[in-house]
């Protein structure tokens, strides 16, 4: 049972969820860290990305520790968009995904935010990894803020759009692990609401994960959304802050949701 | 023995303390890493707060579990004061005083940051806590930055000696995790020094525990008030930071302690 | 055998490497939270730097066991420069280099940066502790900004190279843990090029170690000067990330190594 479990008030949803999801970004904890933090906050965790090509600098013996202990969390473990990128870029897709599997993957990300991908091409991965059996997250949005603003957010949810048909399960709105002059946030973090009114009124809002790094990016989608906004690239540290927050259980939010 | 005990020099009071007191803020670390973390710096700390309503999302089990591995470190765990004011505003004080009771909790913070609570209720419920056995730490201060202004600061010293004749043991004032834009901080962090001077020369110094979750707001008090002033809202990273900084072993306050 | 290993591309040189070392900062980890670290990601540091004056406030018997945990990993820990700098200001040198024997440390570190030490004194201590048989890194810079600005560019390259002439085995280029408005980086943490060209180009690049806390500061000095550049001061939580960098792996490096 929970602690003081008669304030606990439910406004977020508990697993399992279909909104008020939470994806953690995982940029290389030791396997007993993660351990210890899952033990007391797993719950709150539906996504876990192993954080861009990270995964290919650590032993697959560890990786596939860390995937089985997740899931037995009953979280999603993904491989992070980069990895794909890099496996695009030499041509190695075939691997990518048997190796994924091996290492005990149930899902990938399909992004292409550092390189030149044609979309009709990004379709047809999505659709390829979903016929390797993976749940297919995919990511919209351009690393380099230059490229990014290229695209007009029209344009933007048409990809979105098309790439929830080719078999996106959840569509990723980047932000990086900064928040910053990136995407839907500006120079100093703060959310461009035009942006986001225009995409939310345009697209079935539970298939949109949002990256939010920073505390007040995720209060602002709280307070816009309510607590079953589904909220990404949180920070390990900050699981149990943003459960908080999602709950109307600490300031920011008390009193508002 | 302390390695290269030879460059100790004491100026920083050993436990037990009645001054240089250290609060730290635990958001939700997993057990065992806050027991590695205790094991190397728990003499450092003396008051752990388990922050704001985090504890309410975690099971009673791990609460109870991280409680008695804090106190058998000497450190004395309490519910962070949105806690307090969750069960306040939902009419659930008792039930508050009995599962803290039952997690094991010895001392409580009773606060005002989010919710409009009527000073004499406020005091009240200080009294309330202690005739429940617990040490009461009180806080000053709003977390909404606009509200906390409505305050002069003789009308926060007034609060702060009311509180403490209804039996805090300590006031804490406010900073958050941020220290940003908040009480005794402006907008970029830096510490507002009349202010300060003011309630310094107008409260007892060994009561008051002041919230410096930034670096440098620890490097302005200690040089100011010396190794032994009361730091609350230490992250858990930065304990033997804080240790050494008191003892003038790090660059910021090396030869002018 | 690497997770993805069809990925990894060999960019970054293999221990035992002359280059491309990475220097990282131990703030006070607890023993078991540092080696669940080292499990995944011990292969890509070389250096582990008890930071400033930290071990003084820890018992022998943690640190004697976390410098023998981290040297299986084949690991170079050794002691900050303010722990030397304390025991030269208390005329404890001799009793420095005996503990830091005792504790395990086969390296130290020989600054400057707090204290005033004429510069013929600093050469003879790198070479006392070099006699004493440690490895000696020595840091050149000041903690105090406008007491490092005193020095000329061309006067840090005379001090760098008498220091490698008397023994030391890299010059550390101070930066603190922060990383702003100190040496080689303006106040918002911007690399100053043209200072840095300077010192690369008057001394042996391969001896210098670029303390880098940052991730803007790794990625422009590893485009800079590619994967292989020695870098420091990293948080013990971007080992993984800046081995992706160093690789290729992470957008802001991908494509343009």
């Amino acid at each position: 049972m929970k602690s003081f479990n008669f304030l606990l008030n439910g406004k977020h949803e508990e697993k399992p969820r279909n909104s008020g999801l939470t994806m953690v970004l995982d940029k290389g904890l030791g396997l007993e860290t993660a351990e210890s933090l899952m033990k007391i906050s797993g719950e709150y965790v539906d996504y876990l990305k192993f954080g861009w090509g990270t995964s290919i600098v650590h032993e697959q013996d560890i990786i596939s520790k860390k995937v089985a202990m997740y899931q037995s969390y009953d979280i999603q473990p993904y491989t992070g968009g980069t990895l794909f990128e890099l496996a695009y870029m030499n041509n190695k897709l075939e691997e990518f995904f048997q190796e994924a599997h091996n290492l005990g993957f149930k899902a990938v990300e399909v992004s292409d935010g550092s390189i030149t991908l044609d979309h009709d091409k990004k379709l047809e991965c999505i659709e390829l990894a979903c016929s390797e059996g993976f749940e297919v997250l995919s990511e919209v949005g351009k690393k380099d803020p230059v490229k990014d603003k290229e695209f007009s957010i029209e344009e933007k949810i048409d990809l979105m759009n098309a790439e929830k048909n080719a078999g996106s399960s959840k569509i990723i709105m980047e932000a990086r692990e900064g928040g910053k002059n990136i995407g839907i946030f500006d120079e100093s973090g703060k959310a461009k609401e035009d942006e986001i009114d225009q995409i939310m009124n345009n697209f079935d809002n539970t298939k949109i994960l949002w990256e939010a790094p920073n505390k007040d990016q995720q209060v602002f989608f709280i307070l816009k959304c309510g607590p079953n906004v589904n909220l990404g690239n949180i920070s390990t540290e900050d699981i149990t802050s943003l459960e908080t927050l999602r709950n109307g259980l600490r300031g920011d939010t008390l009193g508002k949701l």
